[in-house]
């Protein structure tokens, strides 16, 4: 699994990034696969909680929380 | 800016959820943008801070931390 690069480059240039390496767009696509996993594996957990085979937004909000 | 939908919906599916809303997707990729645009902010400070116009990784490493 992973995230395109292009959309997270153009988070850093947004952010005011004159210039940004290829490895530091890695690195930010890293930190958002990895906590998107950790948040998503709890959803489905606050899911089955719920007793309900479908993650629904309300999931995914007390995960992040 | 905005991240894809299909690669978030991709992550809560290896999650082990089997089924997954819509909304439940768009909540993942809020908070997956708000936290990149959060770094983002604070690595393009911390290339600034170290006297660089380039972004680099290890910007982005001290700003996940």
């Amino acid at each position: 699994m992973s995230l395109p690069n292009a959309p997270i480059e153009r988070i850093i240039r947004k952010a005011g990034a004159e210039r940004v390496s290829e490895e530091a767009v890695d690195q930010l696509r890293f930190a958002l696969e990895d906590l998107g996993e950790e948040v998503a594996a709890d959803a489905v957990n606050m899911a089955s909680h719920a007793g309900r085979n479908t993650v629904k937004e309300e999931d995914v909000e007390i995960a992040t929380q």
